[in-house]
């Protein structure tokens, strides 16, 4: 077994019953059971020797975490299992001030406490919902807007939806008011009433008014479905391009290991290109999500969707033909549920090869000689399901040597209500009643990068016009200037600047400059939410695009461990084992980063003023981050790529015409004539 | 025969042998012959008609442009001819400022004349290169750094390369020397000797010096091929989903049709989707490329590749299986040579269907029904060769009715001479005695909207949080803020600004706002040479990434009809129609363009700081504009996509395994677990 391969059943089962058995009582409800990863020095040696076929390989230990309560009561426990030794090495009570994720079964438990609650049933009684309408409930973190908050709750938002189908759209009959729950007694605690005018009143005698609904979903939605697309499959009839050995890939040069856990999801270790290392984990850190209606209870309405779900947990099981088109690989892991049981993730993650059009084309202007390639890429898919809305997470491994991370946006907005010809300035209305607040979706991409070794810079490069002067006379001379980042903290995206992680110790001997790869990423509006609100104090990372620390065991969320309700933590704790604080507490070191074992933290915002478009259902919104070569080669890495041949690609005319001009079959390719 | 339809090779022998009549000296050197398409106002009457079937349509003139000069002249003619009548119904002699576009004869001529020169001759022999070694010339627009130029000349870059195989690199060994010769004349103006250090100082003794070539071209290249990329087809055993009549396509609710010239290249007339108008044209106005290195001759270094070259002039004759994959059809058209023989340019589009990932897709959290569709995207491409540098422009046609420009740079870099051992700061060294200056690629892209009718207006929205206040007692609240601009002039692209084209007179009846379309355009950085030097006179698009007018006819090119060492032309001339200046003139008429027949103009930048790997051949640089609907419809235009299924896309297991859990054949798709 590899030190990086997740978390076996058989280990899960293990973690388990030592956890159980050191806690008597027999009350332990797990939140989550977790691979603690090796230090890094450690784990370094053992990759690099496992690249390099040494064995025996150094032995590392097998760790795992887990996090838990006992059943009815408000402490949170983190605890270690020794995997090899078969011992708990260490159990540790947690401050009051930090909450344990909702796990799915407390969730369940949740809904069904609220629905069945004497109180709420009236409500939605005296609602005066039509006999084919049913409700349903969401259970959203409650977020915080007061340092008062001492108990982990749920803010219930319930819709209502014709029963007659499972697929009915169940965000389309908001109703305008919220029940509390508190997670450990399941009672409630306060039943919200909703404002549904443009200001902060509520109108609590408000009954139900039928619109026609919008439906998402294939059975339901009333439209015909277009008869005019004809099929487009994919084929490789001499297999895929890439191997896999367990969790190991390797494509076109390129080297990495699949990761995947509860909380981050799919993960990609020890990646490197051609023999040369160039990252050593990438992951998704964090990902805050808030809204921009004013008023309560959508004044708190926030969730990390990392750290208070979990990316692993929400992922989909992926489907042959559906999420993924030609030739798939996939990718299955468990994890585990609050009994500590082994639960699958089938299919959590599929990978395959696309053509991307074309890699790189030459046409001599004088000879008329051709050279053109295609790009082929590599893709590592993941969505995930979180309430309302899907995630999709995509890696694109190119045959240039860059690295592209997508993230697109679909599945339903988050509604409200809202009284008939109402409209609001932080939302849109998508359907009668029913409005959609303005929101963000800010993505920690973290990045822990090893171009040629661990000891990088981050270097800010902007391009600079040069002054009209003397030596440069016709004022159209411009230059770059680069900074390197000497001290951990925030680094800003202004007018077309280039961030790039460099190695200086190691100089490209055609460029004479240091080795680097390129951060590619739109310029975008980071968090609108005041950085004095609550959320601009528990979400730091969203208020700066690129942040820089330096390495240290154990700081893989930008949030800090615990988000869940969580207070701003700027100060590391008495025992620094456990909670760490967030991004910007790192930041705060002033660690020397220049040359050092650093970690980039790049927060990508999606500002989502909804469309009616998105409604019922998003179409894709799509984000893309660029990892690039940028003088780490020393000349096109995709120059091996063989050409682009119809032989190869076998493609086919529209017509049933004799071949067009330059359409030599199997040739490279058609004559360019200028 | 269609009012769009381009010029036939039996209308361009007519336009040719009337010009020719009508100048009976015999010496007609054609620089182009174009359509003239008919004034919008009756144009848009004819489509109008034609889209809904009544005949017959409005008889609308067919005419033709050709712009020319009389050989050993240096007089620039324009006529119009009337293709209906056969007659030639005005001939204009042009002011001397205005110079023709070089076309593809007279360069062939002025590189002979160039390297044929006895002084340049002398020059390379005293060069010493190697016996293997011939030259070629590469002839740039002079570019302009007086306003004292008053002839029409070329700067000769002169390149040493092995001439035992016609694919070796021309640009990687650049001499240190370039000729300017006169293309009227052919004479040689000059030799001018091109700095190689850090400063702007010659070494004109200086030899030619060995270094191993980098090669771009397949034969060439020394590397071996890489063996493990297997073969990807693509296929479409029903057909494709498109129909084509002549130029008119149909697919998936759009309705196009396809225009080409010698100028814009691909042109996309008459947009409609759903049968509602969205744009009356669609175009690559111009493109400027300027260099960044501030010193004599390259402080001119500039080219105009749209008016000083022609994005269809230089379209490739695109192959199958290379340039496009998987069924394909093509368009062919015909241009004019110098002599007004008509030219084919066979391929020079290729359209065909893509699978672009998933469209939508959710999973309701409590009874797991799952939807899931995937995108299709309808993909016309044309690719031109410009020197050294290659261009992909493509429009990707989706089923959500976004419309997407993408921009892609290949090819290779301009390269120039520089001494062994010396760097600079405004350009990478890419190969032993090789420079790759700093330069930007800035390219207009002309949008005539028409969402729902030509009366339309563009509309800024800022995303602005709301101060903390009682309204906004936690501080998170943001709203949008929008500008309707009223007057024609520019517009900045600001922290996640979104500019929308609106209809002002058109209401969605879901948001209750008008019904728009938004760009979504990454933020780049504009012209980088002062506003004030010659580059930002003659090109004054660049220095902003918006601009709005109100429509006229015959305002196509962003930087003005002529734009070979141009002049800067703020003044509209006394006989406005031949030349009316640049989008900067237009804009500062402050025309009303509120509700009104309005043209966007878009500027899209890329700064392109060389890297190694761009050398000898570069990857693909991918830009992208999108065109999307922002509250143009009532909800999710792709909600009548089926469903995919396995059955359609018949996807492959990777492994030969039982399918994986989930994967139910024929099945729309898995079920997802939270």
């Amino acid at each position: 077994m590899h030190s990086l391969d997740p978390l076996t059943p058989a280990e899960i089962n293990l973690v388990a019953s030592l956890i159980k058995k050191a806690n008597a009582d027999n009350t332990v409800h797990f939140k989550n059971i977790d691979l603690i990863e090796p230090p890094k020095k450690v784990l370094r040696k053992y990759l690099f020797a496992e690249r390099n076929g040494s064995v025996p390989l150094p032995a590392l230990p097998r760790l795992a975490s887990a996090l838990y309560y006992h059943r009815g009561t408000p402490n949170l426990f983190v605890a270690t299992v020794d995997l090899d030794a078969s011992r708990v090495t260490r159990i540790k009570k947690l401050e009051s001030r930090y909450y344990g994720q909702a796990d799915m079964d407390e969730v369940v438990e949740v809904r069904d406490a609220c629905l069945r609650h004497p109180k709420v049933v009236d409500r939605i009684k005296s609602y005066g919902l039509p006999d084919n309408m049913t409700v349903v409930c969401d259970t959203w973190p409650y977020g915080r807007d007061s340092d008062q908050l001492n108990r982990r709750i749920a803010q219930c938002y319930l819709y209502a939806k014709d029963r007659s189908h499972p697929g009915y759209n169940s965000y389309d009959n908001p109703l305008p008011f919220s029940p509390v729950i508190d997670y450990l007694t399941k009672e409630l605690i306060d039943i919200i009433e909703l404002p549904l005018g443009s200001d902060h009143s509520v109108t609590p005698e408000v009954k139900h008014v039928h619109h026609v609904n919008k439906e998402w979903h294939h059975d339901l939605n009333s439209l015909p479905k277009r008869a005019d697309l004809k099929p487009l499959t994919v084929h490789q009839p001499l297999g895929a391009s890439f191997t896999v050995d367990e969790h190991l890939v390797q494509w076109q040069k390129w080297r990495f290991r699949v990761g995947f856990n509860w909380r981050e999801g799919m993960v990609i270790h020890d990646v490197t290109y051609d023999g040369r290392e160039l990252f050593h984990r990438l992951s998704l850190s964090e990902m805050f999500v808030p809204y921009g209606d004013p008023r309560t209870p959508y004044s708190r309405k926030s969730v990390f969707d990392v750290g208070d779900i979990g990316a692993g947990v929400a992922a989909n099981n992926l489907a042959l033909g559906c999420d993924c088109l030609g030739l798939i690989k996939y990718f299955s892991f468990t994890l585990s549920d609050s009994n500590g049981n082994p639960v699958p993730k089938p299919n959590a993650i599929c990978m395959h090869e696309i053509d991307d059009g074309i890699g790189w084309k030459h046409t001599d202007g004088a000879t008329k000689e051709v050279s053109i390639v295609r790009s082929r890429v590599l893709v590592l898919q993941t969505i995930i399901t979180v309430g309302n809305y899907e995630y999709i997470f995509k890696w694109h491994f190119d045959q240039a040597a860059g690295l592209h991370y997508i993230i697109q946006a679909t599945g339903i907005l988050s509604t409200v209500p809202i009284a008939p010809g109402v409209k609001v300035p932080w939302g849109t209305n998508v359907n009668h009643g029913v409005m959609a607040p303005y929101h963000q979706h800010v993505f920690s991409l973290r990045i822990d990068p090893t171009l040629d070794g661990d000891k990088n810079s981050l270097v800010e490069e902007d391009s600079v016009a040069m002054p009209f002067d003397e030596e440069n006379p016709c004022g159209v001379g411009y230059i770059t200037k680069t900074n390197v980042v000497s001290t951990s903290g925030t680094s800003q995206a202004v007018n077309n600047r280039v961030h790039k992680i460099v190695n200086p110790s190691v100089i490209n001997r055609i460029s004479g400059k240091p080795v680097a790869y390129a951060i590619h990423s739109p310029q975008k509006q980071m968090l609108l939410a005041h950085p004095d609100s609550w959320h601009g104090k528990r979400a730091k990372f969203a208020l700066h695009p690129y942040w820089v620390t330096a390495y240290r065991d154990g700081e893989l969320y930008a949030a800090g461990d615990y988000t869940y309700q969580s207070l701003p933590d700027d100060v590391a704790m008495e025992d620094d084992s456990v909670n760490k604080g967030d991004v910007a507490t790192w930041a705060k070191r002033g660690d020397k980063v220049d040359n050092e074992d650093i970690v980039l933290w790049h927060s990508v915002s999606l500002t989502h003023n909804p469309r009616p478009e998105d409604y019922p259902v998003m179409p894709c919104e799509t984000m893309m981050v660029s990892l690039k070569p940028s003088g780490f080669f020393e000349q096109n890495p995709a120059l091996d790529v063989p050409q682009s041949t119809q032989r190869m690609n076998k493609s086919v005319l529209f017509e049933e015409e004799a071949p067009a001009a330059g359409s030599r079959s199997g040739a490279c390719c058609g004559i360019s004539k200028l």
